[in-house]
């Protein structure tokens, strides 16, 4: 049987009795923050990746496909997106992304550990290029806590870039979390979180949808898209929309996009809001 | 550093600088045919699992994206398909979803190893499920010599279910082949190959693309969908028409389909479609 030496970072998924390795050239830095373990190491073909409690954030290679997911199509969704708030995003990419958008006024990140931002900026300086940018602004604190105290009517696009829910992260998968969102919003709004693999969790996409509903928003949709780092390698994000239908967008504007991505435009967007059968069956059910 | 007992199956994807495992119970067959090195485990959340020379064929949890994806797409883009030779699919999976389709009169599996079929039909029964169906008819040869002595207009689509392209899979990635398969065709055909990941094997993607077109089809295109068990997570079909676009189909038979599946329905197959930025620009270029 082929094993792995030394020389590979894995993670397991218990749950999906599945494992994915990473053959690693070094280890580059390895911490204690206030509220996890960080490590970054450089690895043969991903570019840096960064490991948070033993679990993949993301690498240098793939992060796109994850930050232009949670990102633009919540942007697209909005009619006329001006204030953002990312609850967690430490690495700063999805708000490298959200700053690309020429009508945003304002795109405030509220991230717990002000660690992984720092540690961002020195191995992943690629997604921190917007961090100057006057309408960016950094909170380093609880996003549940900022979300509850926000001012009626205050956002447009909330981004919930957060980890698995388990620990700090785990209150933001809840009913209470999404009913401050939907507070925070004006007439109109969006919330995108990222929603864990269809194939392993289908334990948490549907009660989200439901959380999601319950809490006001007029409609929900999950976008699956490629994320060959998490478990099962295939991973969606879940809007939430305030005001309008989640399945419909400003089309024409993202054809007509002033910016480059890697991975997402319009087709894209509305090829990733298919529901595979089975999904669409569990959530009819 | 996490590392993996020997209670794990690993494949190593070189190229990638990744590694996928999956926990195992047992081994449950093991056995060098005149061709290859055939495994069969039990896992933990896989169900079985088929290694050939060492890689990853399919396991029973998610060979549905795969065997839906190489069929239904294919069938629902020709007009009027009647006659399917399946080269390679040794494990019947995709002759089963074939043969779900009314229309079909024929469908030959040309499986180079019958052991590969014979065993499947053991640890695999759900996918032998047709074998006997009347319409379903096996040879086991050599389908690049078959297809190069097929009688002009004998068959409406081409399906190419083999492995990676090494070893004597090979022959089935060059122009000759798609030749013989363009001229075994009628005035409509529709050939579709596994092309494998757009991350890592855009040097296999794009050649394939211009060497279909060089052998006569009017129109290429890939499908994209999630494929977790294969190096990335993240796989392809790609599609090749002779006398009609690749990018529509028929849509309202699709939607209206008498047969139940797992992952396909009509919006993921227009979704499957969408070219992702980075693919767009490597084949424009």
């Amino acid at each position: 049987m082929t094993t792995l030496d030394t020389h590979w970072f894995t993670e397991i998924c218990e749950e999906g009795g599945s494992a994915f390795s990473l053959r690693i050239k070094r280890k580059l830095h390895e911490e204690q923050s206030p509220y996890q373990r960080i490590e970054i190491f450089e690895t043969e073909k991903f570019g840096n990746l960064m490991v948070i409690d033993g679990f993949v954030m993301l690498t240098g290679r793939d992060n796109f496909l994850y930050h232009e997911m949670m990102s633009h199509p919540a942007l697209f969704t909005h009619p006329d997106p001006k204030r953002v708030v990312i609850i967690g995003g430490g690495d700063c990419g999805t708000l490298r992304e959200v700053l690309r958008h020429d009508g945003i006024e304002h795109a405030l990140q509220v991230e717990i550990d002000e660690r992984v931002t720092r540690i961002s900026e020195k191995f992943f300086p690629e997604l921190c290029e917007s961090n100057n940018d006057p309408r960016a602004e950094f909170y380093f604190g609880d996003g549940i806590k900022w979300m509850a105290e926000a001012a009626p009517g205050s956002v447009d696009v909330v981004i919930v870039d957060s980890t698995d829910p388990i620990g700090p992260a785990k209150g933001l998968f809840t009913e209470a979390f999404y009913r401050d969102c939907f507070n925070a919003m004006g007439g109109h709004g969006v919330l995108v979180q990222q929603s864990e693999s269809p194939l392993y969790h289908m334990r948490i996409l549907k009660p989200m949808h439901a959380a999601m509903r319950a809490a006001g928003f007029d409609d929900t949709a999950s976008l699956f898209y490629p994320q060959p780092v998490y478990p099962s390698g295939w991973w969606t994000a879940t809007l939430a929309v305030k005001g309008g239908p989640a399945g419909e967008f400003r089309e024409q504007a993202a054809a007509d996009k002033s910016f480059e991505t890697v991975y997402y435009n319009a087709g894209l967007h509305r090829g990733a809001l298919a529901m595979p059968e089975f999904f669409r069956k569990a959530l009819e059910d």
